[in-house]
Protein backbone atom coordinates (compact mmCIF):
# COMPACT_ATOMS: atom_id res chain seq x y z
CA UNK A 1 0.00 0.00 0.00
CA UNK A 2 1.28 3.57 -0.79
CA UNK A 3 1.79 5.75 2.54
CA UNK A 4 1.24 9.13 1.45
CA UNK A 5 3.45 11.50 4.12
CA UNK A 6 2.06 14.64 2.60
CA UNK A 7 -1.06 14.41 4.94
CA UNK A 8 0.63 14.52 8.13
CA UNK A 9 2.99 17.27 6.80
CA UNK A 10 2.12 20.64 8.43
CA UNK A 11 2.73 23.04 5.76
CA UNK A 12 4.67 26.40 6.44
CA UNK A 13 2.22 29.26 7.32
CA UNK A 14 -0.58 27.41 8.13
CA UNK A 15 -2.39 27.93 10.93
CA UNK A 16 -2.48 24.68 13.14
CA UNK A 17 -5.35 23.91 15.79
CA UNK A 18 -4.52 20.04 16.97
CA UNK A 19 -8.05 19.28 17.75
CA UNK A 20 -8.92 19.22 14.24
CA UNK A 21 -5.49 16.96 13.68
CA UNK A 22 -6.83 13.53 13.71
CA UNK A 23 -5.07 10.85 16.59
CA UNK A 24 -5.86 7.80 14.50
CA UNK A 25 -5.69 7.61 10.78
CA UNK A 26 -6.85 4.84 7.97
CA UNK A 27 -4.41 1.88 8.65
CA UNK A 28 -2.08 1.58 6.03
CA UNK A 29 -1.72 -1.92 6.55
CA UNK A 30 -4.57 -4.56 6.25
CA UNK A 31 -3.04 -7.15 8.76
CA UNK A 32 -0.20 -7.93 11.34
CA UNK A 33 1.33 -10.24 8.62
CA UNK A 34 1.00 -6.89 6.32
CA UNK A 35 2.14 -4.65 9.03
CA UNK A 36 5.03 -6.87 9.60
CA UNK A 37 6.39 -7.22 6.34
CA UNK A 38 5.78 -3.81 5.54
CA UNK A 39 7.92 -3.20 8.29
CA UNK A 40 10.57 -5.50 7.41
CA UNK A 41 10.90 -4.01 4.12
CA UNK A 42 11.49 -0.48 5.39
CA UNK A 43 14.11 -1.19 7.66
CA UNK A 44 15.88 -2.77 4.80
CA UNK A 45 15.39 0.35 2.85
CA UNK A 46 16.51 1.98 5.37
CA UNK A 47 19.79 -0.12 6.46
CA UNK A 48 20.52 0.76 2.19
CA UNK A 49 20.28 3.81 2.50
CA UNK A 50 21.92 4.97 5.72
CA UNK A 51 25.15 2.97 3.83
CA UNK A 52 24.83 5.41 1.24
CA UNK A 53 24.28 8.19 2.90
CA UNK A 54 27.44 7.12 5.04
CA UNK A 55 29.50 6.94 1.71
CA UNK A 56 28.64 10.17 0.25
CA UNK A 57 28.90 11.68 3.42
CA UNK A 58 27.49 15.24 2.03
CA UNK A 59 24.74 15.78 4.12
CA UNK A 60 23.49 14.59 7.81
CA UNK A 61 19.72 13.59 8.69
CA UNK A 62 18.37 14.72 11.91
CA UNK A 63 15.13 13.19 13.26
CA UNK A 64 13.87 15.01 16.13
CA UNK A 65 10.83 12.91 17.56
CA UNK A 66 8.35 14.61 20.17
CA UNK A 67 5.06 13.68 21.63
CA UNK A 68 2.97 13.40 25.22
CA UNK A 69 4.46 10.54 27.25
CA UNK A 70 3.52 6.96 26.51
CA UNK A 71 3.28 8.95 22.67
CA UNK A 72 5.31 5.64 21.11
CA UNK A 73 8.58 7.85 20.70
CA UNK A 74 10.82 5.16 22.31
CA UNK A 75 9.06 2.36 20.66
CA UNK A 76 9.12 4.08 17.38
CA UNK A 77 12.93 4.09 17.64
CA UNK A 78 13.72 1.12 18.18
CA UNK A 79 10.86 -0.38 15.66
CA UNK A 80 12.11 1.47 12.49
CA UNK A 81 16.05 2.28 13.67
CA UNK A 82 16.74 -1.19 15.12
CA UNK A 83 18.34 -2.55 11.84
CA UNK A 84 20.18 0.67 11.00
CA UNK A 85 23.91 -0.06 11.60
CA UNK A 86 24.06 1.59 14.66
CA UNK A 87 27.83 3.23 13.68
CA UNK A 88 25.51 5.62 11.22
CA UNK A 89 23.09 6.53 13.72
CA UNK A 90 23.03 7.98 17.04
CA UNK A 91 20.05 8.66 19.60
CA UNK A 92 20.07 11.37 22.30
CA UNK A 93 17.63 11.21 25.03
CA UNK A 94 17.43 15.03 26.29
CA UNK A 95 16.24 14.67 29.92
CA UNK A 96 16.26 16.96 32.56
CA UNK A 97 18.95 20.04 32.09
CA UNK A 98 21.97 19.94 34.30
CA UNK A 99 22.60 22.93 36.40
CA UNK A 100 26.01 23.04 34.20
CA UNK A 101 23.64 22.77 30.99
CA UNK A 102 21.23 25.58 32.42
CA UNK A 103 23.96 27.93 32.53
CA UNK A 104 24.01 28.21 28.39
CA UNK A 105 21.01 29.62 26.49
CA UNK A 106 18.42 26.71 25.63
CA UNK A 107 19.77 25.39 22.45
CA UNK A 108 23.39 24.45 23.38
CA UNK A 109 23.14 21.54 25.20
CA UNK A 110 21.73 19.81 21.87
CA UNK A 111 24.61 21.77 19.36
CA UNK A 112 26.78 18.93 20.54
CA UNK A 113 24.87 15.84 19.73
CA UNK A 114 24.17 16.80 16.04
CA UNK A 115 24.85 14.33 13.48
CA UNK A 116 28.42 14.68 11.89
CA UNK A 117 27.93 14.52 7.95
CA UNK A 118 26.91 11.37 6.45
CA UNK A 119 24.92 9.89 10.05
CA UNK A 120 21.40 10.59 11.70
CA UNK A 121 21.33 12.05 14.94
CA UNK A 122 17.36 11.16 16.28
CA UNK A 123 16.56 13.47 19.22
CA UNK A 124 14.20 11.93 21.90
CA UNK A 125 12.85 15.05 22.75
CA UNK A 126 15.13 18.43 21.86
CA UNK A 127 15.51 21.50 22.23
CA UNK A 128 11.30 21.78 21.15
CA UNK A 129 10.95 21.13 25.25
CA UNK A 130 11.67 24.54 25.51
CA UNK A 131 8.78 25.42 24.10
CA UNK A 132 6.77 22.96 24.83
CA UNK A 133 7.62 21.39 28.88
CA UNK A 134 8.83 24.94 29.89
CA UNK A 135 5.87 26.96 28.28
CA UNK A 136 3.52 24.49 30.15
CA UNK A 137 5.66 25.10 33.31
CA UNK A 138 6.91 28.97 33.13
CA UNK A 139 8.08 28.45 36.69
CA UNK A 140 11.36 26.37 34.92
CA UNK A 141 12.10 29.80 33.53
CA UNK A 142 13.57 30.67 36.97
CA UNK A 143 16.16 28.40 36.67
CA UNK A 144 17.87 29.39 33.34
CA UNK A 145 19.37 32.62 34.57
CA UNK A 146 17.66 34.85 32.01
CA UNK A 147 17.49 38.71 32.23
CA UNK A 148 13.82 40.76 33.17
CA UNK A 149 14.16 42.38 29.25
CA UNK A 150 14.80 39.09 27.83
CA UNK A 151 11.68 38.31 29.21
CA UNK A 152 9.14 40.34 27.54
CA UNK A 153 5.21 39.45 25.62
CA UNK A 154 6.86 38.27 22.75
CA UNK A 155 9.42 36.12 24.94
CA UNK A 156 7.98 32.91 22.95
CA UNK A 157 8.09 34.08 19.55
CA UNK A 158 11.47 35.13 20.37
CA UNK A 159 12.13 31.22 21.04
CA UNK A 160 10.45 30.17 17.88
CA UNK A 161 12.97 32.47 15.73
CA UNK A 162 15.86 31.20 17.41
CA UNK A 163 14.81 27.96 16.69
CA UNK A 164 13.68 29.00 12.86
CA UNK A 165 17.00 30.79 11.99
CA UNK A 166 19.00 27.71 13.80
CA UNK A 167 17.62 25.31 11.75
CA UNK A 168 17.76 27.32 8.26
CA UNK A 169 21.60 27.66 9.25
CA UNK A 170 21.78 23.76 9.64
CA UNK A 171 19.70 23.20 6.48
CA UNK A 172 22.18 25.78 4.59
CA UNK A 173 25.39 23.51 5.74
CA UNK A 174 23.94 20.17 4.56
CA UNK A 175 21.74 18.62 7.84
CA UNK A 176 18.42 17.68 6.50
CA UNK A 177 16.01 18.15 9.94
CA UNK A 178 12.34 16.26 9.55
CA UNK A 179 10.26 16.73 12.98
CA UNK A 180 8.10 14.16 14.10
CA UNK A 181 5.11 14.75 16.43
CA UNK A 182 3.42 11.93 17.77
CA UNK A 183 -0.22 12.92 17.92
CA UNK A 184 -1.63 11.03 20.65
CA UNK A 185 -5.51 11.02 22.22
CA UNK A 186 -5.98 12.00 26.13
CA UNK A 187 -7.78 8.63 25.98
CA UNK A 188 -5.33 6.36 24.07
CA UNK A 189 -2.68 7.61 26.96
CA UNK A 190 -4.34 6.90 29.84
CA UNK A 191 -4.82 3.16 28.53
CA UNK A 192 -1.45 2.88 28.02
CA UNK A 193 -0.32 3.93 31.29
CA UNK A 194 -3.53 1.34 32.61
CA UNK A 195 -1.44 -1.31 30.88
CA UNK A 196 2.11 -0.19 32.04
CA UNK A 197 1.12 -0.41 35.84
CA UNK A 198 0.27 -4.67 34.85
CA UNK A 199 3.49 -4.99 33.43
CA UNK A 200 6.65 -5.94 35.19
CA UNK A 201 9.15 -4.54 32.36
CA UNK A 202 7.42 -1.02 31.65
CA UNK A 203 6.19 -0.25 35.16
CA UNK A 204 9.95 0.34 37.02
CA UNK A 205 9.63 3.64 34.91
CA UNK A 206 6.60 4.83 35.54
CA UNK A 207 6.05 7.48 38.34
CA UNK A 208 2.93 9.45 40.21
CA UNK A 209 4.12 12.62 38.30
CA UNK A 210 3.69 11.25 34.89
CA UNK A 211 0.38 10.87 36.14
CA UNK A 212 -0.03 14.48 36.96
CA UNK A 213 1.15 16.08 33.77
CA UNK A 214 -1.93 14.76 32.42
CA UNK A 215 -3.81 17.64 34.35
CA UNK A 216 -2.14 20.51 31.86
CA UNK A 217 -3.43 17.80 28.65
CA UNK A 218 -5.15 21.09 27.37
CA UNK A 219 -2.55 23.29 27.84
CA UNK A 220 0.22 20.70 26.08
CA UNK A 221 -1.90 20.60 22.73
CA UNK A 222 -2.06 24.51 22.85
CA UNK A 223 1.92 24.47 23.08
CA UNK A 224 2.47 21.65 20.50
CA UNK A 225 -0.20 23.46 18.06
CA UNK A 226 1.72 26.39 18.30
CA UNK A 227 4.91 24.94 18.06
CA UNK A 228 3.93 23.62 15.54
CA UNK A 229 2.27 26.21 13.07
CA UNK A 230 5.60 28.39 14.17
CA UNK A 231 7.88 26.32 13.44
CA UNK A 232 7.25 24.07 10.49
CA UNK A 233 8.91 25.10 7.66
CA UNK A 234 9.42 24.17 3.91
CA UNK A 235 12.99 23.21 4.86
CA UNK A 236 12.43 21.82 8.15
CA UNK A 237 8.97 20.35 8.07
CA UNK A 238 6.87 18.98 11.29
CA UNK A 239 4.78 15.63 10.68
CA UNK A 240 2.05 15.52 13.07
CA UNK A 241 1.25 11.33 12.77
CA UNK A 242 -1.46 10.04 14.16
CA UNK A 243 -0.10 8.08 16.97
CA UNK A 244 -2.84 6.32 18.67
CA UNK A 245 -2.50 2.83 16.52
CA UNK A 246 1.34 2.43 17.04
CA UNK A 247 1.95 0.11 14.38
CA UNK A 248 0.42 2.45 11.76
CA UNK A 249 2.08 5.38 13.38
CA UNK A 250 5.66 3.63 12.53
CA UNK A 251 4.83 2.50 8.99
CA UNK A 252 3.83 6.09 8.61
CA UNK A 253 7.13 7.07 10.19
CA UNK A 254 9.42 4.48 8.50
CA UNK A 255 7.75 5.97 5.12
CA UNK A 256 8.60 9.89 6.09
CA UNK A 257 12.35 8.76 6.63
CA UNK A 258 12.63 7.16 3.74
CA UNK A 259 11.41 9.95 1.86
CA UNK A 260 13.72 12.23 3.65
CA UNK A 261 16.77 9.79 2.91
CA UNK A 262 15.76 9.89 -0.58
CA UNK A 263 14.91 13.13 -1.53
CA UNK A 264 18.99 13.89 -1.01
CA UNK A 265 19.96 12.72 -4.01
CA UNK A 266 22.90 10.58 -2.82
CA UNK A 267 25.90 8.57 -5.12
CA UNK A 268 29.21 6.69 -4.04
CA UNK A 269 32.23 9.38 -4.32
CA UNK A 270 32.83 9.41 -8.35
CA UNK A 271 35.91 7.55 -9.77
CA UNK A 272 37.59 10.67 -11.23
CA UNK A 273 40.25 9.95 -13.63
CA UNK A 274 43.21 11.02 -11.31
CA UNK A 275 41.47 8.59 -8.56
CA UNK A 276 41.54 5.89 -11.39
CA UNK A 277 45.29 6.64 -11.45
CA UNK A 278 45.98 6.40 -7.64
CA UNK A 279 43.75 2.91 -7.56
CA UNK A 280 46.11 1.92 -10.24
CA UNK A 281 49.15 2.77 -8.56
CA UNK A 282 47.80 1.21 -4.74
CA UNK A 283 47.31 -2.14 -6.96
CA UNK A 284 51.01 -2.31 -7.81
CA UNK A 285 51.98 -2.17 -4.40
CA UNK A 286 49.37 -5.11 -3.98
CA UNK A 287 50.36 -8.21 -6.66
CA UNK B 1 27.09 -25.42 17.31
CA UNK B 2 28.28 -24.33 20.87
CA UNK B 3 31.54 -21.83 20.42
CA UNK B 4 33.54 -21.59 22.83
CA UNK B 5 35.37 -18.32 23.48
CA UNK B 6 37.80 -18.99 26.08
CA UNK B 7 39.79 -20.10 23.23
CA UNK B 8 40.53 -17.09 22.29
CA UNK B 9 40.79 -15.13 25.65
CA UNK B 10 43.57 -13.67 26.24
CA UNK B 11 44.58 -14.76 30.06
CA UNK B 12 45.70 -12.22 32.47
CA UNK B 13 49.49 -12.42 33.06
CA UNK B 14 50.11 -14.92 30.07
CA UNK B 15 53.07 -14.37 27.55
CA UNK B 16 51.33 -13.18 24.02
CA UNK B 17 53.70 -14.33 20.69
CA UNK B 18 50.92 -12.88 17.98
CA UNK B 19 52.56 -15.66 15.52
CA UNK B 20 51.74 -18.57 18.07
CA UNK B 21 47.95 -16.97 17.75
CA UNK B 22 46.12 -18.61 14.85
CA UNK B 23 44.33 -16.01 12.39
CA UNK B 24 41.99 -18.96 11.61
CA UNK B 25 40.34 -21.33 13.12
CA UNK B 26 37.48 -24.00 12.90
CA UNK B 27 34.58 -22.51 11.52
CA UNK B 28 31.70 -22.40 13.92
CA UNK B 29 29.16 -23.17 11.10
CA UNK B 30 28.99 -25.58 8.25
CA UNK B 31 26.97 -23.64 5.48
CA UNK B 32 25.95 -20.20 4.44
CA UNK B 33 22.87 -20.68 6.07
CA UNK B 34 24.05 -21.90 9.04
CA UNK B 35 26.10 -18.92 9.15
CA UNK B 36 22.90 -16.64 8.29
CA UNK B 37 20.76 -18.65 11.12
CA UNK B 38 23.02 -18.15 13.84
CA UNK B 39 23.48 -14.82 13.17
CA UNK B 40 20.32 -14.06 13.40
CA UNK B 41 19.99 -16.02 16.41
CA UNK B 42 22.63 -13.73 17.90
CA UNK B 43 21.31 -10.41 16.87
CA UNK B 44 17.34 -11.42 18.63
CA UNK B 45 19.52 -12.70 22.02
CA UNK B 46 21.37 -9.56 21.82
CA UNK B 47 18.41 -7.37 20.85
CA UNK B 48 16.22 -9.05 23.77
CA UNK B 49 19.31 -8.72 26.57
CA UNK B 50 20.23 -4.78 25.61
CA UNK B 51 16.01 -4.00 26.62
CA UNK B 52 17.17 -5.63 30.24
CA UNK B 53 19.92 -4.00 30.34
CA UNK B 54 18.59 -1.16 29.74
CA UNK B 55 15.72 -1.17 32.51
CA UNK B 56 18.21 -2.82 34.66
CA UNK B 57 20.34 -0.03 34.67
CA UNK B 58 23.09 -0.96 36.79
CA UNK B 59 26.08 -1.39 34.78
CA UNK B 60 27.43 -0.15 31.39
CA UNK B 61 28.93 -2.71 28.81
CA UNK B 62 31.75 -1.24 26.43
CA UNK B 63 33.02 -3.24 23.57
CA UNK B 64 36.27 -2.27 22.41
CA UNK B 65 36.98 -2.97 18.52
CA UNK B 66 41.08 -2.82 17.41
CA UNK B 67 42.72 -4.30 14.56
CA UNK B 68 44.48 -3.94 11.35
CA UNK B 69 42.65 -2.27 8.18
CA UNK B 70 40.85 -4.49 6.47
CA UNK B 71 40.48 -6.75 9.64
CA UNK B 72 37.15 -6.62 9.30
CA UNK B 73 35.91 -3.76 12.51
CA UNK B 74 33.29 -1.98 10.74
CA UNK B 75 31.72 -5.10 9.23
CA UNK B 76 31.69 -7.26 12.55
CA UNK B 77 30.10 -4.04 14.14
CA UNK B 78 27.32 -3.39 11.83
CA UNK B 79 26.66 -7.44 11.47
CA UNK B 80 26.57 -7.93 14.83
CA UNK B 81 24.66 -4.82 16.39
CA UNK B 82 22.30 -3.83 13.44
CA UNK B 83 19.78 -5.39 15.36
CA UNK B 84 20.04 -3.93 18.57
CA UNK B 85 17.90 -0.19 19.95
CA UNK B 86 20.44 2.25 18.57
CA UNK B 87 18.80 4.08 21.83
CA UNK B 88 20.93 1.91 24.28
CA UNK B 89 24.22 1.35 21.54
CA UNK B 90 26.33 4.04 20.93
CA UNK B 91 29.77 3.95 18.45
CA UNK B 92 32.66 6.59 18.58
CA UNK B 93 35.16 5.93 15.84
CA UNK B 94 38.34 7.19 16.45
CA UNK B 95 40.14 8.93 13.80
CA UNK B 96 43.17 11.28 14.34
CA UNK B 97 43.15 13.61 17.45
CA UNK B 98 42.35 17.08 17.18
CA UNK B 99 44.79 19.98 17.56
CA UNK B 100 42.62 20.62 20.83
CA UNK B 101 42.26 16.83 22.08
CA UNK B 102 46.16 16.83 22.00
CA UNK B 103 45.93 19.89 24.48
CA UNK B 104 44.99 16.54 26.55
CA UNK B 105 46.01 13.41 28.09
CA UNK B 106 46.00 10.39 25.61
CA UNK B 107 42.85 8.99 27.17
CA UNK B 108 40.61 12.14 27.26
CA UNK B 109 38.79 12.39 24.76
CA UNK B 110 37.82 8.96 25.33
CA UNK B 111 36.68 9.06 28.48
CA UNK B 112 33.77 11.97 27.04
CA UNK B 113 31.93 8.76 24.77
CA UNK B 114 31.87 6.68 27.49
CA UNK B 115 28.73 4.86 27.77
CA UNK B 116 26.17 5.36 30.59
CA UNK B 117 24.98 3.03 32.56
CA UNK B 118 22.48 0.88 30.80
CA UNK B 119 23.57 1.30 27.73
CA UNK B 120 26.55 -0.44 24.99
CA UNK B 121 29.31 1.77 24.02
CA UNK B 122 31.76 0.70 21.17
CA UNK B 123 34.96 1.78 20.26
CA UNK B 124 35.66 1.20 17.01
CA UNK B 125 39.44 1.97 17.53
CA UNK B 126 40.04 4.00 21.04
CA UNK B 127 42.97 5.00 23.21
CA UNK B 128 44.62 1.41 22.60
CA UNK B 129 45.83 3.59 19.21
CA UNK B 130 48.18 5.71 21.60
CA UNK B 131 50.43 2.40 22.22
CA UNK B 132 49.76 0.73 18.99
CA UNK B 133 49.73 3.39 15.82
CA UNK B 134 51.74 5.91 18.00
CA UNK B 135 54.21 3.49 19.31
CA UNK B 136 55.00 2.17 15.56
CA UNK B 137 55.00 5.49 15.12
CA UNK B 138 56.75 7.33 18.12
CA UNK B 139 57.17 10.55 15.95
CA UNK B 140 53.59 11.35 16.67
CA UNK B 141 54.61 11.63 20.34
CA UNK B 142 55.96 15.11 19.34
CA UNK B 143 52.30 16.53 19.07
CA UNK B 144 51.75 15.42 22.03
CA UNK B 145 53.16 18.18 24.50
CA UNK B 146 54.96 15.60 26.64
CA UNK B 147 57.57 16.71 29.05
CA UNK B 148 60.90 15.10 28.35
CA UNK B 149 61.03 13.20 31.90
CA UNK B 150 57.65 11.79 30.84
CA UNK B 151 59.58 10.25 27.82
CA UNK B 152 61.53 7.79 29.92
CA UNK B 153 62.40 4.38 28.82
CA UNK B 154 59.51 3.36 30.79
CA UNK B 155 57.21 5.19 28.70
CA UNK B 156 55.03 2.39 26.78
CA UNK B 157 55.18 0.60 30.43
CA UNK B 158 53.38 3.72 32.15
CA UNK B 159 50.86 3.84 29.61
CA UNK B 160 50.09 0.29 29.94
CA UNK B 161 49.62 0.80 33.53
CA UNK B 162 47.31 4.30 33.28
CA UNK B 163 45.34 1.76 30.74
CA UNK B 164 44.72 -1.02 32.61
CA UNK B 165 44.35 1.21 35.94
CA UNK B 166 41.50 3.46 34.22
CA UNK B 167 39.79 0.18 33.42
CA UNK B 168 39.79 -0.96 36.59
CA UNK B 169 38.23 2.14 37.67
CA UNK B 170 35.47 1.89 35.75
CA UNK B 171 35.10 -1.84 36.40
CA UNK B 172 34.66 -0.67 40.00
CA UNK B 173 31.95 2.02 39.19
CA UNK B 174 29.66 -0.87 36.82
CA UNK B 175 31.26 -1.04 33.20
CA UNK B 176 31.78 -4.08 32.15
CA UNK B 177 34.98 -3.62 29.00
CA UNK B 178 35.29 -6.29 26.73
CA UNK B 179 37.90 -5.75 24.00
CA UNK B 180 38.20 -7.53 20.65
CA UNK B 181 41.34 -7.62 18.73
CA UNK B 182 40.56 -9.06 15.07
CA UNK B 183 43.80 -10.94 14.20
CA UNK B 184 44.70 -10.44 10.41
CA UNK B 185 46.90 -12.18 8.42
CA UNK B 186 48.89 -9.99 6.01
CA UNK B 187 47.79 -12.17 2.86
CA UNK B 188 44.25 -11.90 3.63
CA UNK B 189 44.62 -7.74 4.41
CA UNK B 190 46.41 -7.62 0.72
CA UNK B 191 42.98 -9.92 -0.65
CA UNK B 192 40.88 -7.57 0.74
CA UNK B 193 42.83 -4.38 -0.15
CA UNK B 194 43.41 -5.68 -3.91
CA UNK B 195 39.11 -6.68 -3.88
CA UNK B 196 38.76 -2.98 -2.67
CA UNK B 197 40.15 -1.36 -5.80
CA UNK B 198 36.91 -3.05 -7.29
CA UNK B 199 34.36 -2.19 -5.81
CA UNK B 200 33.19 1.39 -6.14
CA UNK B 201 30.86 1.30 -3.15
CA UNK B 202 34.43 0.42 -1.10
CA UNK B 203 37.60 2.29 -3.11
CA UNK B 204 36.29 5.83 -2.32
CA UNK B 205 37.62 5.41 1.17
CA UNK B 206 40.80 3.79 0.30
CA UNK B 207 44.37 5.74 -0.26
CA UNK B 208 47.95 4.69 -0.95
CA UNK B 209 48.50 5.33 2.82
CA UNK B 210 46.79 2.62 3.85
CA UNK B 211 49.11 0.60 1.85
CA UNK B 212 52.31 2.56 3.19
CA UNK B 213 50.93 0.77 6.73
CA UNK B 214 51.83 -2.36 5.36
CA UNK B 215 55.75 -1.91 5.91
CA UNK B 216 55.25 -1.64 9.50
CA UNK B 217 53.24 -4.80 9.24
CA UNK B 218 56.11 -6.53 11.52
CA UNK B 219 56.54 -4.07 14.06
CA UNK B 220 52.47 -3.41 14.01
CA UNK B 221 52.12 -7.79 14.98
CA UNK B 222 54.60 -6.68 17.78
CA UNK B 223 52.85 -3.87 19.54
CA UNK B 224 49.58 -5.56 19.54
CA UNK B 225 51.13 -8.98 21.02
CA UNK B 226 52.77 -6.79 23.67
CA UNK B 227 49.46 -4.95 24.66
CA UNK B 228 47.68 -7.73 24.82
CA UNK B 229 50.01 -9.31 26.77
CA UNK B 230 50.23 -5.97 29.26
CA UNK B 231 46.35 -4.91 29.36
CA UNK B 232 44.10 -8.44 29.55
CA UNK B 233 43.09 -8.45 32.90
CA UNK B 234 40.42 -10.31 34.18
CA UNK B 235 37.92 -8.04 34.60
CA UNK B 236 38.76 -6.44 31.36
CA UNK B 237 40.05 -9.03 28.82
CA UNK B 238 41.44 -9.15 25.72
CA UNK B 239 39.97 -11.21 22.85
CA UNK B 240 42.32 -12.30 19.86
CA UNK B 241 39.86 -13.12 17.36
CA UNK B 242 40.74 -14.85 14.52
CA UNK B 243 39.78 -12.72 11.45
CA UNK B 244 40.57 -14.06 7.95
CA UNK B 245 37.21 -15.61 8.11
CA UNK B 246 34.87 -12.52 8.34
CA UNK B 247 31.77 -14.79 8.49
CA UNK B 248 33.34 -16.61 11.21
CA UNK B 249 34.56 -13.77 13.37
CA UNK B 250 31.35 -12.14 13.64
CA UNK B 251 29.65 -15.66 14.88
CA UNK B 252 32.75 -15.25 17.25
CA UNK B 253 32.26 -12.06 18.21
CA UNK B 254 28.64 -11.82 18.94
CA UNK B 255 29.20 -15.15 21.27
CA UNK B 256 31.47 -13.06 23.25
CA UNK B 257 29.23 -9.97 23.51
CA UNK B 258 26.26 -12.55 24.87
CA UNK B 259 28.36 -13.74 27.41
CA UNK B 260 29.29 -10.55 28.51
CA UNK B 261 25.57 -9.67 29.13
CA UNK B 262 24.76 -12.68 30.40
CA UNK B 263 27.11 -12.61 33.36
CA UNK B 264 25.94 -9.12 34.27
CA UNK B 265 22.84 -11.27 35.92
CA UNK B 266 20.88 -8.61 35.15
CA UNK B 267 16.93 -8.26 36.32
CA UNK B 268 13.94 -5.81 35.65
CA UNK B 269 14.05 -3.62 38.76
CA UNK B 270 12.05 -5.57 41.60
CA UNK B 271 8.32 -4.58 42.41
CA UNK B 272 8.64 -3.30 46.61
CA UNK B 273 5.86 -3.36 48.46
CA UNK B 274 6.23 0.50 48.76
CA UNK B 275 6.09 0.46 44.84
CA UNK B 276 2.91 -1.57 45.06
CA UNK B 277 1.20 0.69 46.99
CA UNK B 278 2.65 3.41 44.73
CA UNK B 279 0.98 1.99 41.37
CA UNK B 280 -2.25 1.28 43.04
CA UNK B 281 -2.19 5.12 43.94
CA UNK B 282 -1.60 5.54 40.10
CA UNK B 283 -4.48 3.40 39.01
CA UNK B 284 -6.79 5.09 40.94
CA UNK B 285 -6.15 8.48 39.15
CA UNK B 286 -6.32 6.40 35.54
CA UNK B 287 -9.95 5.10 36.40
Amino acid sequence: MKIDTKDFCVREGSKVNLKKWPTTSKPVFSSKEEYKRLLEKHVAQLSDLQELHAASAKTALLLIFQGMDAAGKDGAIRHVMSGVNPQGCEVSSFKQPSAAELQHDFMWRSTQRLPERGRIGIFNRSYYEEVLAVRVHPELLANEGLSDEARDKNFWKKRYRSIVDAEEHLHRNGTRIVKIFLHLSEEEQRKRFLARIDAPEKNWKFSISDIHERKFWKQYQEAFGECLQETSTEHSPWYAVPADDKENARLIISQIVLNALRGMKMAYPKTTDERRAELLEIRKHLV
